[in-house]
Order: C-alpha cells, then sequence, then structure tokens
C-alpha cells in the first residue's frame, strides 16, 4: 500500500482545481465569513455575535409564521409534488407570485413573466448567464452584493462599476452610470431596498434610473430580495413600475419577508410591456437556461401559493417594528463608537454601511484587520467592506435580537476604544 | 403610448440573449420533452403514456415511502433550519450520507468527504466546474445523460467522446478511451447503473476503468443517481470501490431511489484515500465552488438522516420489484414491434436503448421524427436517441405503471406497423 501511494503522488495527474475558483477568500461573504470564524476565540466564554449575515431566523424573535411552515408540511405530505416541476416552474407557484406582485404595480404581471428560481441567488446567476457574452459589460453598483460580480465574471460579463453615493442616501450616481456605460454594455444592477447600504430609492430616483438606462439601451436588472422590508420615510417602489420606459428584471425570494433564508424558494421576473426583451431573445434564453438548470424542489414551489396568499399582516408588521427598532439601537449605539460612522441612518433591508477612520487607530492595518481582531479578542462577526466592494467600511447586519445587538455594540466600543491612539 | 412603443422598438438595444444557450431543443431531455408535447394530439381522449422521463412517481404504485414525506414535515415544523446552511452541507447530513455509502465501500467515509448539492444534477455542474479550464477535456460516453455535455462546455471544458459498447452489453470501450485522451484530459464519466442504457457494470469491468483512468492520469466521476436499482445477474459496485487506484468523485442523490425527483437533493463525494485530489487543489475548487453557489434548503438537508437511516428494505424491495417486471414487460414487449430491437434486456435504472432500423419505415425520416410522430399519432411520449446523443436510437423508459406500459407498447407496434413499407 505504501509504495503504490508513492508511487501515485509521484505521478503526474492531469487534472487541477479551477483557477477561477481560487480568488481571495474575503471577495465573497461565505469566504469572508469562514475565515472570521476560524478565527474565533474558543475560549471565550460569550456568546458570538454574528452582525455579519442577514439571517434573524436564527433568533426565536424572528421565527418564520406557522402558515408557511404548515403549507410546506402539508405540500410535501401531499403526494402531488414529487415528480419533475416545469423547468419555468409549476404554474400555481407562478401565478401567486405574479398576483403577489402585481399589488404594487400598475400593470398585471402574467404566470408567463415569472420564473421560480433557487432564492434570489440563483435569479441572479441566472440573468447574468443570459446577457453573458465575450466583449459584453454590465454595470454593478459600489457597493455591491458580493455574488453580482462572481457570477458576471463566470458568464463573461466584463464588469464595469458605477458609483452609490453616500452623502446622497446612497442613490445611484448617475453621471458615473454614464461615464462606464458604452455600446456593450447590457445591463446596469440595482438593489433596493439597499444590500449592503440599508437604503431605499425614491419613486424620483428610480424613474430617472430608467430614463437613463433607456438612454442606454440597456435594461435594469433589480434585485428587491428585501421588499417591503422598509421602516424610514422612502416607501418601497417595485423598479417594475418602470417597466414601459425600460425593460426590467425582477428578483425576488422569500428569504426576507418571511424569514427563511435557507428555503431557497425566489423568482425572476420580466417586465416587459413593449416586447423588447422577447424581440431580443431574451426571453427564450431565459427559458433556455432553466431547461439545463437546476430549480426549487417541486413540493416548496407548491406551498408558494398559500404563503404568499395566507401570511397575515400582523406578522409582517411585528417583524417590521423588530427590524427598525434594531436599526435605529444599531444607529445610535454606533454614534458613541470611536473611528467608526454611519453616514445614513437605514431605511430599509436588514444592513448598513458605516465608515471606518483607520487613522483613529493604533494597530489596525485595514478593514478585514478590523473585522479578524473584532472576532477575535470580542466574538463579534462583522463583514468587511472589501466583501462588498469598499475597502475600510464594514457591512454591519442589525437584524438581530435586541439584547444580542447591544451587547455586540458595547463589545464594538470596547474593541475601538482599545486599539484607539493613546487609548 | 403607441408612439413610445414605436420609438423604443426601433431603438437598438444594447443587449441579446446568450447565443451558448440557443442550442437545438432536442439536444436537451428538457428541450425535447417540450417538443413532444407541444406536438401531442388534444383530441386523443386516451392517457398520454410518458416513457420518455424516469420519474414513475407520477403513478400511485410509485408513491415515496411515507418516512421521506413526514421526516421532511417534521424539519420543516423543527424551526431548526430556517438558517443559512454550511454552504457544504449540514454536518448531521454529510454525515448520514457517508455512513450510508460506506456500507457498500471497503473504507469508511467520513463526512467531510461529502457535499450536499440540489440533487445529482447539480453535484454533475460543481464537479465539471471544477474541473473546467481552456485547453482541458473532459471524456464522457456515447450515448450519455445529456446535461454533462452542456455543463462541460459551460465550465470550457472541451468534450471527447469514448464508445460505450451495445454488443458487450454496454461496457466501456477502453480502447476507444485511450484512443481519444491526451496530456490534456482531466477526467473520464461513468454513469452506472446505465442511463440510458439499463446496463449495470461488473466489478472486473469497473476496476479495469480504473486501471486505465489510472494510467492515463485522470480521475473518474461515477454518475450512480440509480445507486441499488439493479434487477439483472451484476450487483451494484460502487466505483468509489477502487479509490486507491485512481481518485473518484461519486454523483448520487435520493432521487431515484426514494422516487422523489422534485425534492433536489443529492450529493458528490471524494474517494481520495490518497491525498490526490487534495494535492492538486480540486478539494479546495469543490469547497470554494460551493461558496457561491446555490445549495439545498436547509430543511432538506434536515430529514436526510432520518431519510436514509429509517427507510426500511420492505419499501426498497417491492419498487425494485416493480421496476423488474417493467423491464420485463418492455424487453418482451418490443420483440413483436417491427423495426425496433433492444440489444440488452435492462438489469438497471430505468430506462433502455433501443435500436430504429429507419429503412424498416415508409414515411419516418429519423429518430426525432419517428418520436414527434408517435406523440401526435399515439399519445406516445418516448426519447429521441439524439437528445442522449445516439441518432437513430430511441430511449424508453420503462418505469412506469404496468398497465400504462402494457397500452404504451401497444400503440408503438400499432404505430410502427402502420408506417411500415408495404402496410
Amino acid at each position: 500500500m505504501d509504495q503504490k501511494s508513492t508511487t501515485l503522488s509521484k505521478k503526474k495527474w492531469g487534472f487541477r482545481g479551477n483557477s477561477e475558483l481560487q480568488a481571495e477568500p474575503e471577495t465573497t461573504i461565505r469566504g469572508a465569513l469562514t475565515l472570521l470564524m476560524s478565527n474565533l476565540n474558543i475560549s471565550d466564554d460569550r456568546p458570538v455575535i454574528p452582525m455579519s449575515v442577514s439571517e434573524p431566523s436564527a433568533f426565536p424573535c424572528f421565527k418564520t409564521t406557522q402558515i408557511a411552515t404548515d403549507a410546506i408540511a402539508e405540500a410535501v405530505k401531499s403526494s402531488e409534488f414529487t415528480s419533475y416541476p416545469p423547468t419555468e416552474g409549476i404554474l400555481p407557484a407562478r401565478r401567486a407570485v405574479a398576483e403577489h406582485l402585481s399589488k404594487t404595480l400598475p400593470d398585471k404581471l402574467s404566470p408567463d413573466d415569472v420564473f421560480m428560481t433557487m432564492g434570489c441567488q440563483q435569479a441572479a446567476q441566472a440573468i447574468l448567464h443570459v446577457l453573458g457574452g465575450s466583449k459584453l459589460n454590465i454595470l454593478l453598483p459600489i457597493p455591491c452584493f458580493p455574488y453580482y460580480d462572481v457570477y458576471a465574471r463566470s458568464s463573461r460579463l466584463e464588469v464595469r462599476y458605477y458609483n452609490l453615493l453616500p452623502d446622497k442616501n446612497w442613490e445611484v450616481d448617475l453621471d458615473s452610470v454614464i461615464a462606464v456605460a458604452d455600446e456593450n454594455t447590457v445591463a446596469m444592477v440595482i438593489i433596493n431596498p439597499g444590500n449592503p447600504c440599508g437604503n431605499v430609492f425614491t419613486y424620483h430616483h428610480l424613474k430617472k434610473v430608467a430614463e437613463t438606462a433607456r438612454e442606454l439601451g440597456i435594461l435594469v436588472v433589480s434585485d428587491e430580495v428585501y421588499a417591503h422590508i422598509v421602516f424610514g420615510e422612502n416607501p418601497y417602489v417595485p423598479m417594475g413600475v418602470f417597466g414601459s420606459i425600460t425593460p426590467v428584471i425582477t428578483l425576488g425570494s422569500i428569504s426576507k419577508r418571511w424569514l427563511v433564508p435557507g428555503w431557497r424558494i425566489g423568482w425572476l421576473v420580466t417586465h416587459d410591456p413593449d416586447g423588447i426583451l422577447k424581440e431580443h431573445g431574451i426571453i427564450k434564453s431565459i427559458q433556455q437556461y432553466f431547461h439545463v438548470s437546476t430549480y426549487p424542489p417541486a413540493f416548496i414551489q407548491g406551498a408558494i401559493p398559500d404563503i404568499l396568499a395566507k401570511t397575515n399582516d400582523e406578522f409582517f408588521s411585528r417583524i417590521l417594528n423588530l427590524i427598525k427598532e434594531s436599526a435605529n439601537s444599531c444607529y445610535e449605539g454606533i454614534k458613541d463608537v470611536p473611528g467608526i460612522t454611519c453616514p445614513n441612518k437605514p431605511q430599509g433591508s436588514m444592513c448598513v454601511m458605516v465608515k471606518l477612520d483607520i487613522s483613529v487607530f493604533e494597530d489596525i492595518k485595514d478593514d478585514l484587520d478590523f473585522c479578524v481582531k473584532l472576532a477575535k479578542e470580542e466574538s463579534v462577526l462583522i463583514l468587511p467592506g472589501v466583501s462588498v466592494g469598499l475597502r475600510n467600511w464594514l457591512r454591519v447586519t442589525f437584524a438581530i435580537d435586541q439584547s444580542y445587538l447591544e451587547d455586540g455594540i458595547k463589545r464594538l466600543k470596547s474593541f475601538c476604544e482599545r486599539h484607539s491612539k493613546g487609548a
């Protein structure tokens, strides 16, 4: 056995891991998280404070509604959903999503506009793959949820970045959009309510985004995974409202509003009243993509009509109040922490960007160093800005249990004070 | 509105569907199926006979075990699985899969060898992506389950085909493997029990496959989605048995054996006793792939330990007997049908390849034409061989309700008689 094993390891095998996948770990959220968790000090008896990922469901106060779990249990027991579903999704699920989204749209969606996906993540992967091709490019915001960059590159789309403006509550810098776009630009991605910024775009601003996209002859991909999770002065306005200005692809999911991130069920929806997506072969390419791709389990799709129709407003408003309280505590708490500032009070989603002033600290090299040391010394997990494209910022998730949040901010404060110059 | 719409449709928009996705529909199973179904005659009152896709669960006699549905219902209600699972899968699920597979292996697998996937399909997509890269190539069998070709191409792997030998019960033509491999070959894919051929490789043959792969310095990707579904003289032997000859990646799922194809839960397992996959960065690339990819819903993973441990042998043997009976009826029935022959009695999986003698028919151009006309005239769905890489063959799925199968063969016979020359 030993002799054979030696022979084998000396042999030159004709394979190796895909170099595309060997990126720096901190450039994906999962990679960064794995790095931070490996730095936790296991002899610290205090609980770990997870302000790094938007999954409030880890806390009992953020439990999903029984309507959702019952709907899944019934669907799986009904034996109706053990076969392969149609690749675009089962009709009752697509119809339910169309009706659900149409409530906040000027025109009614049809089930044919809806494709069921493995959460918003697969919806993003699908549309970037559909738009992909050599020499083409796509516009992503800075900061941005990092999967868009990964998926664009693996779809052979060049990535160009436009800015979000922290001084204007993270509005799109339309001048920077125009500056980076050219004749090979296919689309721009927006995320609203904002991840990682916690901002909410106004109706007026979204209309200007649509008009700019139209001028450039590009479509808008609108990630609305945090739809309806708004608690500031701007209401949630779906980008689909402006589908007659420029074609819009909306990406969504039940993960956030129903507090079930691990369930992996979402949708990709086309708003194409003038038939432009159809004319340019986009609709056909989306259909073809789902012919060869994986899809959400049939019985989870089967539960969607009940989940969307039966969940009551009390559930949503109770959860929204909890998130709003946490957002406020977080924003107020950070005011007292040296070296970090929050330029805008969060108005939506479950996270916010805060700015790190590295010059304040004695021995912190950058945001990644900050987060690694914070994990090690205080058992607090916060995502480094580099994971979302902004070095020396931090993405703080506030949608956690209130007592954990207060404890987290306290530990963050003591960490920053301890590492400040002259401390 | 009309004026604007005219302006819009005249404007040159800077996007179009991905040309990679515009393949001929019959080259994917879903595409071929959609084509066949669009040709069904809706005024035919007889039930459609679905001998085209391996999803017996559409029939009451092939219902899954209540142990499986109860396990899912309990997992979703337990509230333990609403968070994001670790990207490689939750530990209890990986441990359960490792234990389950270890029963038929000489060495025990560790949970670290297991990655939970969205069915066998995502496991295939994952490993091809991990092995991908320009100038590299992969060896696929002819005939083959068509997703491998699609995934290889989108992973920038050149596809080279080796033959399966119908005269030798679809064994791998090892000479053709050696002939097409070169220094840029990374792996060969085998499917055992065989889809689309219904064959089962012997221990002796699999060992020779492993030895050939070792000579070539390539790894073996073994699709065992039909594991244990064998009913002929050859027992099921997992390729992992030969992991010490050459590294093996096994792809599997509960879809077939538990009759739940729509549930989308499977695994990718590495057999790497000599650490060769690790040394060449394959393990790390697999981990990175799952960092940015989607994954099975957490609560379905949560149900896996109960599903694997508690399903009793009575369920498996009852189902296996039904499939065996259907396989025999299908094989015997086809003997009486003019123009088609079945070179080997099926020994495993749920389908078999039968050969079409086009010269027998008056007005049938090829296998696709045969299947389209059969759907139109007889409401029988059978997959054209071109969908699995063999023109003028057919892939017949026999794992359906016995009375439907008999009716299907009868209609097939009358179709072939009617279209025969001199009929």
